[in-house]
């Protein structure tokens, strides 16, 4: 096995290829187009297609985007109907009957069955709005500046929600960004599992130099930053710390919310209650912007319109959310489906990982969220490029992509489970062959 | 007249009030629910209708967003037949069909007719990302830090956006924005006529201790700031410097694009090429979330997924975007309604003005956009108040909210226009008599 | 005339070379050493002494810290019997006899007539810590960040007073620095005039982008700037404008003070009382480090050491500087003489530009402190050199060392001022002639 | 046992008080005449001596500015002979054969003996100055912004320096300071220990969030933090982290050095060679201000004046510097008394808290820089209140001022020296019976 990222033979692609008026047209900053190098026409369920028909399965699901897959008929019905009789589609943060409908179903089917308070405010159509909006907030309650992140977090690409990101992007803000402190996240090095220790004693010395952060931002499981998964124990110490030195903690659900790990929000199985959780990518169920901040009562502090923005209150995603949570939240269907289907992925990795000791596989999961690590950071890259080629979507992450990332719909069935599944080891088998 | 925000005796809303729960579940921080208190329902053209069936004539147009009227029926039918056949919803930077007819159409009807050779850049969905994203690559291309941004300037709520706002909201950060240099703008105060100047002084003195900045980031009518408009000269002069000095001119026409101001882009009358055009707001055409940033191609510089976000290419709204480009952008049409219709208000606000000299009324704006500025801070609130008791959505701008803005349709009838000034005009009247 | 600095025949000089081993062994930021290559061993009154016997007149004066010449006798005296008597050399901010009779010459001689009632802090004994103290006061007292700092300002090379200082030498902090408001000097430009005007206007209007500064610092002649004069007009407005605003005014008199303008503050002629003020320099009258801020008692909010220094009291200056209270400021003799010298000075300088009209000379000054402009960066440097081979210490300032400054001991004799003045006119008849 | 600070019965100060006009006169951050109420007047030795004529053993030494003990009769030779021959006293950075004199000897005593190579810079006579100098050199030769700083460090109070502080004195800076990544001292805590495991790790994850800073600023001995002493490992493991990683070591040895750990230099014993050494306090010998900043050759990247000020040059300390290094550092004579008498110290510490097991006495030192903890802040206090009402000077160090710190002249006998130590006996000995 000697395969390079430029020597190891790669299927060929039956996907169009793009053509060269579009690649010359869209800006130097696209990276998916270059991945996976077709032009996509449709889709549904866990399949997308191609304008040339070729169609490809999903194991990427938007980045977690589309936990309910691609045009979901239930929600599509909803949204057609809303459309078809002149919804409202834009009212910034007018009250409208969607989102009426909305509010009501994310308390009936989500705040109130696990008795939180939290009250909703609707920010940007992106998670990082969602994130610019809590550090705002966690600075406003508590006069305080800094806010500590975690080793390889990824929280957003605008300026406040770069600084609390992690590794080279963060490069990409141009300015020197600040008002971080940065903490082993769980599992961390050698070092790392006494992070929160040493963390702690920092802010009982009253000499040591650092002060008590106004929060402390942190995702249950770290998505880009190569499925880094934060054990119960670590995420209730934290809990703790936070609530026993009054920091916020807000909680980073937009890539592990929405019933990605099981239940509704990744926290439910630590019983930790956070003051402020960021949710975004599947809300709307149905692929379409939006997102929203949850906060403790206590901690909604806000003026009206102190944080703002013209698309805080998307309509149409509104509809979709509201049939989403209506027809998967209702009951534990879906959170046992998706516990089924980890226990799958996961025995599948480890007989990959026994049958090729040669690659030093790593595999750790959450629910449908699961990475196999690499030792070598150009070969995940390479399963991915081969698994395309083979038709499926799967992509990469941490800070070399040296992690293959597996994120299906959460409605996958079984049998596309497994024909995923089969094209990752089969894509690994002949990249041991080479 | 000595009326006041208490005492003023504003007619009765005939519009449902929003119900308590409602109120309760959302955070603090909505604004536009406590201005006009009805719950939404449908919309159409230039009509809002609530859930208990009163109905609105809208000045507001979704903060600009909504430039081709609420459900558009070319719009709305092109996004109905892309849903139902499954086009793609959500895919990230994906190439996909709907994007390429876009990026074809946006070629066609957009820069190839005013000889622009700008690239796309698709960012996360709302105007801040835009500004965030020509921010960054400023200080890319530039290698410096600072950037220029003139006083009542409006270009977002996330933290690097924040930092060239200007006004009370920058409080908002919680913690100090830097690498700002602010400049008055046209008109600013008794001295902002010479700011560009001294400015250039300043540039010039290598010991001014004002270094050259990454870029100056503009609007060409200060929409949130009150309604300010720059003049063409002033424009040119902006233009200009910005080239001598090698400084990337950052023109944000996230609410005066899109034929807001006549043309589609609010610089064409001045006759200067921007380096980064910000745009969103009515770029899909139908109230969807969609934001992108134009770049001459030699500022393209970015490395591939340097800046990202999940919801960067709104399918849907490329669809009704497409539509809207062929629909309204293929002549003159809406241009010269534009130009005729800015032509009527600015008449009846002169009457309006010359009628009551004891409100020291001062008018200004360009194409659909127009402020009216009082004296008193809460006057232009009081206005507001009455005019939607009277049916008509309006709102206002500028640091104090003294400042009445008409923002309609561009799609709005002459009948409508005039039963919407009719409507301020009756309530200036009562004011008057009170 | 075409002479630049490399073939423009500089007469030899006749002091000694500095030996190489300890060019060698000093860091090459050393630059005096450089400008004038000679072994310096003794000095009095406003002569120098090389170790190889030769003699400089001196219009350099410690650059402003020995207005009363080289070893004045009166303060040596003072000085070698405190010494000799074991008087306390060290003592932190202990009191000690030194410091109670400095304190008692200060109010009887200084503060008491002036009827000023600032209460004395002893800093570091540098100006530049002065200036750390003032600014970290004007932010404990007012709760806010920014300070206003001018054009071609000079403040010193510590970050907080680096972050005041205009111009090159800011980049050398190898960080952004932040939270200054650059403002126009008096007679920056041709739009520095309305400097003020402007800056109220946006202090004025809420949305400006410009909040109102924790202070605004100012020197009433900027020596390193360039010997900038601010005008009496000028000096009030500001000075009310900060009454008006509560802002702190800071007045920098660290070269300008100790009767180098004249009166012993040099913002006595325009009747302003500021809130602090940083003397440094010439406060110790001997040469010897010394530093103080004055402060309004209602701004003394310091708690116990919190701003401190391990020579923050440094006795045997103290020593020197009580004799020089005592010995020069008891009367107007002193000023008197600066005055009469000063006028001498200005007149030479007239018949100086108005003889070489083709330097386009301007020169301006206030007291023992004048500069001559030269259009021509190189010129002033090749001035300063040839008047060194003629036995005349003298530098360069401003951003492009393109003003010769004279700055003589304020015992200077009048001999000693026409010889030197002679040697000033030598020099540029010779460079006018070449 | 019960002793507060108010109730505890500290014996009466013979010790003059301080006149109320001279209180009222200067600021209240006064600090150290609050202690020690006091004037004092004269001085020799390890003797102080008030203006009513009492005498005060001294535990302090200018805090380790006077390490050669006050008004050192071979200092003040060399120092008064001259004054009076009208030696330069003030020269800016101009050579002088003051200078002269000092760099050779400094060369011929301390550099080439061990080995050092490093280039002298004379910065503003203050530690914080040279410290100031470190940072901006070492931002500048690496073009990174961070610098790493341990907890409990002090390194001065100008605004650069106080960045690298830890503790509550960071807030003085009235403005959030930045670019400091603030690391566990050795010892630190339970988890400090592995400080610089996890530093390390941080280092080599490209995706941790933590880039390489510009450079690791150091003290060997924390003598404000509570005299916490490095051990020769820790020194040794940081020394080779920074080669590894290419970020300069600054060797903050401004209180450390001159011997006051027993050798010149307090790394020596480490055997490491720091890239950048700030020197102070005791290298003029006989408290006068003075400092440099040591560089190793290939980062002497300054451009003349680049740091500059205007006492870098203090003549009169180059004088008493070069007399110290001829008269104290030609053999190991004082270095030889220092650790015998440090031996007597800690023999002495050792049995004061056995003595006392109810006050959890820990002691700690190097050379003559000891430290006693006390579990109660208050205590420490106390004992110096009571031991300067017994006739000695002594102070507390620590965040919470809750550590005794012992800090005598080197030069002081050992009768002396057991005299002080009995006075703090006897002062523990009376607050145990209290």
């Amino acid at each position: 096995m000697s395969g390079t990222d430029t020597d190891f033979p790669v299927a060929d692609a039956s996907g169009s290829a793009i053509p060269a008026d579009l690649a010359s047209l869209e800006s130097e900053v696209r990276s998916y187009s270059r991945a996976w190098p077709a032009v996509f026409r449709s889709a549904s369920g866990s399949r997308l297609r191609t304008d040339t028909g070729d169609s490809y399965l999903d194991f990427f699901a938007g980045a977690g985007s589309l936990n309910y897959g691609h045009n979901n008929p239930v929600l599509k019905r909803a949204l057609l109907e809303y459309l078809d009789a002149d919804g409202i589609t834009h009212g910034l943060d007018m009250m409208t009957s969607a989102k009426a409908d909305f509010l009501r179903a994310f308390q009936a089917k989500v705040l109130d069955p696990r008795g939180l308070d939290h009250k909703v405010q609707f920010t940007g159509p992106t998670g990082t709005n969602a994130v610019e909006a809590a550090l705002k907030l966690a600075r406003k309650v508590t006069g305080r500046h800094a806010v500590a992140a975690f080793t390889h977090a990824f929280h957003g690409m605008s300026l406040g929600s770069l600084a609390v990101t992690a590794g080279p992007k963060q490069a990409g803000a141009g300015i020197p960004v600040g008002h971080t402190l940065r903490l082993p996240y769980d599992g961390f090095g050698t070092s790392g599992g006494s992070g929160l220790d040493l963390f702690e004693e920092l802010l009982k010395d009253c000499g040591s130099g650092v002060e008590v952060p106004a929060a402390v931002i942190v995702e249950t499981v770290q998505g880009e930053g190569g499925v880094n998964v934060a054990s119960v124990d670590w995420l209730q110490r934290l809990a703790s710390l936070c609530e026993r030195w009054e920091m916020l903690l807000i909680l980073d659900d937009v890539q592990t919310g929405c019933g990605r790990t099981g239940h509704f929000f990744s926290f439910e199985s630590a019983g930790i209650r956070p003051d402020l959780v960021c949710l975004s990518k599947s809300i709307s169920g149905y692929g379409l912007p939006m997102a929203l901040l949850l906060l403790r009562p206590q901690f909604d502090v806000w003026k009206p319109g102190e944080h703002n923005g013209t698309f805080r209150g998307n309509n149409p995603a509104f509809v979709t959310a509201t049939a989403a949570l209506a027809n998967y939240w209702a009951d534990s269907t879906l959170t046992e489906a998706t516990e089924r289907n980890s226990h799958r992925i996961g025995e599948f990795l480890d007989r990959i990982a026994r049958a090729h000791p040669e690659f030093g596989l790593r595999s750790r999961g959450r629910g449908l969220m699961w990475g196999i690590a690499f030792d070598r950071p150009d070969l995940a890259r390479l399963i991915s490029r081969e698994s395309f080629a083979r038709g499926l979507v799967i992509e990469t992450s941490g800070a070399q992509s040296q992690v293959l990332k597996i994120l299906p719909p959460l409605t996958i069935t079984e049998a596309e489970l497994d024909e995923g599944l089969g094209v990752i080891g089969d894509a690994i088998d002949k990249l041991a062959a080479f």
